[in-house]
């Protein structure tokens, strides 16, 4: 048993389409969340300004006692992890690998697509990962960069992000795929029009869910669950936390109560 | 005579759009540009983020022995100039004044709209300038929080950018205004779409190339033009230089073959 916190990060509200999951299946788990609001978007800055933001959020994860990190953000996780994972001295999974395996073993035709931002779908981490299990899998990537401005600034279930997925989604309706990785964590946030334009038979794996159940997993083996009898929940971001409390409550699914403190992320 | 460089700065590309109007109407001034790739976009954080970065990159600027700055910048012009004007010691010009100087000038009906990033629009300076100048004008400010990830991700002229240009601007057009200022140096770069749904009309005002036209003026009154035969441009950026090489030339209409030098703003 190790009632230490699980030290969760993203690049803003996306992440936690990850502590959801984390509430739900491991509600006796504490969480230090953090968003980088003052620095989002991560999709589309270059590697080594990526390495250096990824780099000062675990630096101050790790100012907390915890016992493991979740990097809950598709594109730090794709073109950070694989190269500073040795160097973080602590339990640590990102969301591809999960989700590429989730995504392996429920797609029957092996023919698969991943959403992701640019940064994401230039390192090709998920088609990898996938094509490491299943080698005769088809895998087609689409980058999606205008997602996360477009969730950051509270416009799921509008008609401009309609337009936007249905021109993002048209190449890989042709595809014939059976199974779509919303490879990004703030994708799930977009469901409702990305199944609209997919259809029903397309089944959408949300990384953020995956990376959490990937973790349960992790906890388990290691004997390392917490036996409080609830989780509590402490959200630090980079910018003004008053939004984040207001946005972050719709990926929740129920409000932000506790105090979002703000963070100088650079002093990391 | 002064052969001193012009400083200006931006979130990101934006300001080219002035550089470019510098380029036009004094050739032969020296200018530093620098753009803040990796922490654009400015127009949705909090006043106090954007207070440090406006301060970070002003100290970056001057570094170098430059005779004014320029923020080529609506939001910084709107939400951070006001408040530090005083501070910098340097001759300093934002793009607020210039573009409603000229709006109040040429508008004939009085009826005028501003179009900025959220944080812009909060601030409201571009109508209290308006009015300052012309109290009886009425003035319609549209907020576009998607304008500048549009611009930056190099969505101009697409089907997407025309959708979204519609929602922002329908309740723009029942107020018969006949002047329309794009308050975001990003948005000349949408003048196709904005012109083809405002109509031809309706006088859009560049806010980056008034700011030029007003720094040339600030120049002549002190006597501190340039006297060189050709101005030089150096380039400078907080993310990958790349990109912004490569997208900045359509900002000002001809290639950027200067080197764009990376440079690591946190430090300022």
């Amino acid at each position: 048993m190790d009632n230490r916190p699980i030290g969760v990060f993203d690049s803003g509200l996306g992440g936690l389409s990850c502590v959801k999951e984390i509430m739900r299946i491991m509600p006796n788990e504490n969480v230090v969340y953090f968003g980088d609001t003052g620095r989002v978007p991560y999709g589309s800055r270059s590697q080594e300004t990526l390495m250096k933001y990824v780099r000062q959020d675990i630096r101050f994860l790790k100012t907390f006692d915890i016992k493991m990190i979740i990097i809950a953000c598709g594109t730090a996780s794709s073109a950070v992890l694989p190269w500073i994972g040795d160097e973080v001295n602590t339990k640590i999974a990102g969301v591809v690998e999960p989700a590429a395996k989730a995504a392996a073993a429920q797609s029957r035709t092996k023919k698969i697509g991943v959403l992701g931002t640019a940064a994401t779908v230039r390192y090709g981490k998920y088609v990898d990962e996938i094509k490491n299990i299943c080698p005769e899998a088809e895998v087609f990537q689409k980058a999606c960069p205008m997602f996360v401005p477009l969730v950051e600034n509270g416009y799921a279930n509008s008609e401009v992000t309609k337009t936007i997925a249905r021109e993002y989604l048209e190449e890989l309706k042709d595809k014939d795929i059976d199974t779509l990785i919303l490879g990004c964590t703030h994708y799930p946030l977009l469901k409702n029009e990305i199944r609209e334009i997919m259809g029903e038979d397309v089944l959408l794996i949300d990384s953020g869910m995956t990376a959490a159940d990937y973790a349960l997993k992790v906890l388990k083996e290691n004997d390392i669950q917490s036996d409080e009898a609830d989780g509590t929940y402490k959200y630090f971001v980079s910018d003004s936390p008053g939004d984040f409390a207001r946005l972050g409550g719709i990926f929740l699914e129920k409000p932000i109560l506790e105090n979002v403190e703000k963070v100088d992320i650079e002093k990391y």
